[in-house]
């Protein structure tokens, strides 16, 4: 192990790359002009702005003006999700969204629900994934928008996305939101074959920093903005740019997209090896799916053991695991997410999730593996 | 002067301090984690968070619960106007504000207009300050927030906000917003004597990080969030928190509030410089009061020469200053706080806005100075 502890927590959040940290700083410092300004200090912190808008635009392959960025994936799935449905309500008051999404989701829709809407919300099968033709009957002629999410991030489930945006292509009034906060760099999304309006990502899942996110917004679509006041982001996001903060995203989304093909293989092997180490042990019960999930994602109960307990039990061995998502975690609320799958909630009370990222090594799947069972043979006897 | 060319545009956007740089890469490399997390790596997050939280509350004199982290000050404005209003129309649907605020506040008052809220907007004598009397005529049963803002941004009218907030003592259905995002640092303002139930503050535009910024929400003040998810900042501003970009916040604030002893009287000399050195050139009228205004504004039109030429004109002797606030600079729609103070269109159009900082000099202030005089003469015989 190269540091002094394990960090298998990526899915709450990831430690940014030396060069994203780098970027910000030298752009804060040397370009700290606004870029609403007229005269050449403003004209060059635009200039990185713009620079960082097309780099990402090239790595998604889509257009720079399709790009709107945010302060992170809660302000991005709340402009997609509110300012989809605000701004199209004349057409119809139906709104469409899955049992498994984030918090980020479900309270906007929630929130959309208090002024009027109807709210479809989707059950999953026992793997956690929608049904496209459940979708398909659910659809009416007042539905003007469904949100799925990509990747799920407590079990790691991927959605039959590029399915329902072909679906989708039948109703030319349905705008389709993908929340992919935790696909970036671990699971392809193509935004035009999947025919998305509207996708979510958080520079802070992907090694990036706090407070910087993205909406990509199809050419076409248009939105309600939540933040109003000087027209930046074409007017879907006032306030004055976190220039450095887009720079940094910029860098982080290339070096995450640019490695995936060198990092996901060698990340799946991390986590196929900790499943093949913990799932004979009496106790666990895998919740992740064995095919069609995401490769840097295990989401599994140890029958018996509150999971809290387990967890602290871990992190006394400098292993930091987590329950169930971040956000939820200091809400004991349990997993949503494995609740919606049918998951008995005593099982679901013992969930523990473990997060890759490519930092992680074979010596520390190995070693958690060791670790999981020593702890499970020692609350084994402590229970007796 | 200090550097190669002289910034005289810091209501736009102000360099940070090498100290708020470091602490940003600090917290962001070394604390990584996501402060909602139960382990030790969130823990040390969630530690520093707080602590940031009560040192910023220690210096305004107020309590760490009531600062709310946001990504800046347009989104501080806009939590508080919609957020109040949305939050409290079935006490009212009358809402006041004035005829020079930001865009941030404007913005949002048109969006609640369109939502079915009567609006008041104050006006604005020549000096571009509210009457206390005139808002006090406004106020009915069914006012429910009155947001005034405390320094003008543009021509730096200081707001009677002291007067205001007492004279809202009186109607305890009404809170009150105030937009300090330009006075921080250059004006003092005691939200506890001025009775302040809100206030922004925009991290840029007092030597800090863009993307950070907070709102103060007394303690009782309740309101409906814009952004909605995990629950973090009391519900009220969803989202994993920008950990880093809290700390940088709270260094910022406290250099800038240890040091305003120190530095305004500073800046206002070189703000005494500069109105003594232009006004008695023939074109010049000077828009800032000259009591009761901000010590670090200065605005002041050149009669028949565009804005956009003067500025540009400055710039080649490295001077930077700006038309009107960097916000509108690009829509060439012109001053509106000049238009409420009843300047002449022709004149508006002539405005220029120079803003200072602490990294000012007095070397600066005569460059200037000479630099004006001489585009002055420069541009009259180009005219002849």
């Amino acid at each position: 192990m190269t540091s002094n502890f394990i960090y298998f927590d990526n899915s709450a959040t990831t430690k940014p790359y030396k060069e994203v940290v780098d970027s910000f700083v030298k752009v804060s410092t040397d370009y700290f002009g606004n870029p609403s300004s007229l005269h050449r200090i403003g004209g060059e912190a635009e200039k990185l702005l713009s620079k960082g808008r097309k780099q990402i635009a090239e790595q998604l392959a889509v257009k720079p003006s399709e790009i709107i960025f945010t302060s992170g994936g809660t302000e991005s799935n709340n402009l997609a999700v509110k300012g989809a449905a605000l701004m199209h309500r004349n057409r119809g008051n139906h709104i469409i969204t899955s049992a498994v999404e984030h918090a980020s989701i479900k309270e906007p829709y929630k929130q959309l629900q208090e002024l009027g809407f109807e709210v479809t919300i989707l059950p999953v099968d026992d793997e956690g994934r929608v049904s496209v033709r459940e979708l398909a009957n659910a659809i009416s002629d007042q539905t003007i928008l469904v949100s799925v999410m990509h990747v799920n991030n407590e079990v790691g489930t991927i959605q039959p996305i590029e399915q329902i945006g072909a679906l989708l292509t039948s109703y030319p009034k349905v705008l389709f939101h993908v929340d992919h906060i935790q696909g970036v760099g671990k699971v392809p999304l193509n935004l035009q074959k999947s025919h998305v309006d509207l996708c979510s990502f958080s520079g802070h899942k992907f090694h990036g920093l706090k407070g910087t996110g993205l909406l990509y917004v199809r050419e076409g679509v248009t939105l309600s903005p939540l933040l109003t006041g000087g027209s930046q982001e074409r007017k879907y996001r006032s306030g004055t740019e976190n220039v450095a903060g887009a720079v940094a995203l910029a860098k982080a989304l290339r070096l995450t997209l640019e490695n995936m093909d060198e990092q996901v293989p060698r990340i799946l092997k991390l986590k196929e090896t900790i499943i093949r180490g913990i799932q004979d042990i009496e106790e666990i019960v895998v919740h992740t799916p064995a095919v069609n999930s995401a490769p840097h994602i295990i989401n599994f109960s140890v029958k018996g053991f509150k999971a809290e307990v387990f967890v602290h039990a871990l992190e006394e061995k400098d292993i930091y695991v987590s329950t169930t998502s971040a956000c939820s975690s200091k809400k004991k609320a349990g997993s949503s997410t494995l609740t919606a799958m049918g998951v008995p909630e005593e099982i679901a009370g013992s969930a523990i999730r473990i997060s890759l990222s490519h930092e992680n090594t074979i010596e520390e799947a190995n070693f958690v593996v060791d670790a999981i069972k020593e702890t499970v043979n020692k609350l084994r006897e402590v229970m007796k």
